[in-house]
């Protein structure tokens, strides 16, 4: 059984990459390039798949889940520049794939193994990535 | 391939333990544990795996898949108290885990068995749960 | 120019008039009239319509909005029964109108009164309610 | 790792079999078998799964994606009436089981077979279909 | 004080001014002229201004509302070609628009004139029209 | 009558009066002030009220209406930084409200004056602005 948790940020971001040159990360990031930055409203969706504990009917308190998601995404996260405030993307390109690995491995270490996790990242409505460590 | 159908139905529940003491009822449940029950706008997605039929292109006509969940869902729960008008949470926490459980209980005796079923559950928009009978 | 910002509350309610018999209740409300109450995710939007400040380029701090919904109507509603743990039904049907109308009224005390004041209630995806004092 | 886009597009269709007689097609395909047909906004969903390219961080660039699904999604169903203006569904029902097959073969033939493919349709709000191929 | 419901329906249609010659119709209607019709998801939102009823804290039991929106709405146009099915658009284009219109009139002879009416009818996500009479 | 189209662009923006000192800009605008900027997915409602032309059941073809939003509000603001990239905020602060303000102007002056404009701007989902030029 998977329970879910739906929480939102926002944030700067700039998609280049320095090893190419302006041509290259023209070609490649369009106006994801724009030099100055531009930013978006991210949705994320953390799902648990466990067991449904007998006692208290929960296979997470999701409360537990949304405080961990406070820490580890929307503190960090939240109103900032992705590339100059973030050190997870000091050597990373913060597209919405990098996002979610990030995110999904910052979970890993902080949820019981017990629990498989998945993440599924809106970066835009049209715009979406899911990851579960496979 | 599957076809899904969503549904809505409204319903008061308050989660507690009965083998729990007070004290542990509201560490556990905090808020979900108003003796005098808060309530929900739960919806539910059923989604149907099976092959198509060739003669009609469908999976299953989904308005059958409705009135089953007319039986099933929002006859004996919509509108009512989860804890005190439904046998099926007698000795059962309506957690949106249990919720979910129950369901696909229900909806297993009542659909061929060629189909696999998943069930989600939105129990806020920001809380759902997943169950798939594995 | 008007500024909104938009809450959840979950809460369990009955609508009955106590004036009437019980034949009449059932008449008039039907389903929402059950003896062991039900209950609904609301969703409000409050907007507040009054100037643009020049030095800051808000009309008001959406985070002080935020607040004000936070003790005027989330502490005091959510997780609750509107009939049993709310004051402000002890004499009132708890319809979706008559809950706008107390936010309404509690929203005009705490708000500046260059402030004009709109507040829309949902009680489900498809029922809604507006009122603006007038 | 996934990575998802989500267009939209609306038609009109009929829902019938030429090999049964008026009494079946009613009985089976009810109002979806109005003689002069209905019609949709079909939203679509499609995700493919592969690996991050580590130069990008992409897995694809959505704007590739996107500009095959107004190849071969867009642009051949988006305002036209499934039945007679489209040959895909000259001798196939078109339900939405049946384009979201017709889809996902498209789509097939498009994409670089590294991509595994899983498309959504929504029919309406509540009717939905998925395929992935398997 | 405003209460709402929403309801929706499908239907096809065709837009084009007999009056107009080909080449005209293909100028102004563009896509939306498609011989053969194309079809939406219609949403409709209709809101009654009304004083609440102090003894039912109603302004409209919406039950009536909808009631009377499946006669006068879905009744005559779901699943339906609203150019060859309705008779209401026998001499009058079937834009968002007119469908609004004629919904606001037949809605006017059907409710009591305490009420004043207001409907919004979205054709797509992103096209959606307001009518309240004035 | 009105008619409305909805459309999204995404920009990064930072809150601050550089009049004010740190201090202030700190306490007034909170996490907006990041030095770096963040970003939000912006959507953005346009409605024109006017009659519709007899003749073609339109208040204005919602097309025009689109190529317009592209030029004054897609192509200038999305994927850039307001406060760097856009000689409209140079000395204007990019709050919501200021955004849907020199959008209304844009419009006011691109559209004739026999429609009047609304212009409703959301900046996260919780987040809304709504302007008519009153």
């Amino acid at each position: 059984m998977k329970v879910c948790r739906r929480e939102t940020f926002n944030a700067a971001h700039r998609l280049y990459n320095p090893s190419f040159d302006d041509a290259k990360n023209d070609a490649i990031f369009g106006k994801c390039n724009n030099l100055n930055y531009h930013g978006h409203n991210y949705a994320i969706l953390v799902c648990l798949d466990g067991p449904i504990d007998p006692e208290t009917g929960y296979v997470i308190d999701l409360k537990i889940l949304s405080d961990i998601l406070d820490e580890e995404v929307k503190e960090p996260f939240d109103h900032r520049n992705l590339n100059l405030d973030c050190p997870e993307f000091e050597n990373l390109i913060p597209t919405a794939e990098n996002i979610t690995l990030v995110i999904w491995n910052k979970l890993r270490k902080r949820l019981d193994s017990k629990y498989e996790i998945e993440v599924t990242l809106w970066e835009t409505e049209r715009n979406s990535v899911f990851y579960n460590g496979k």
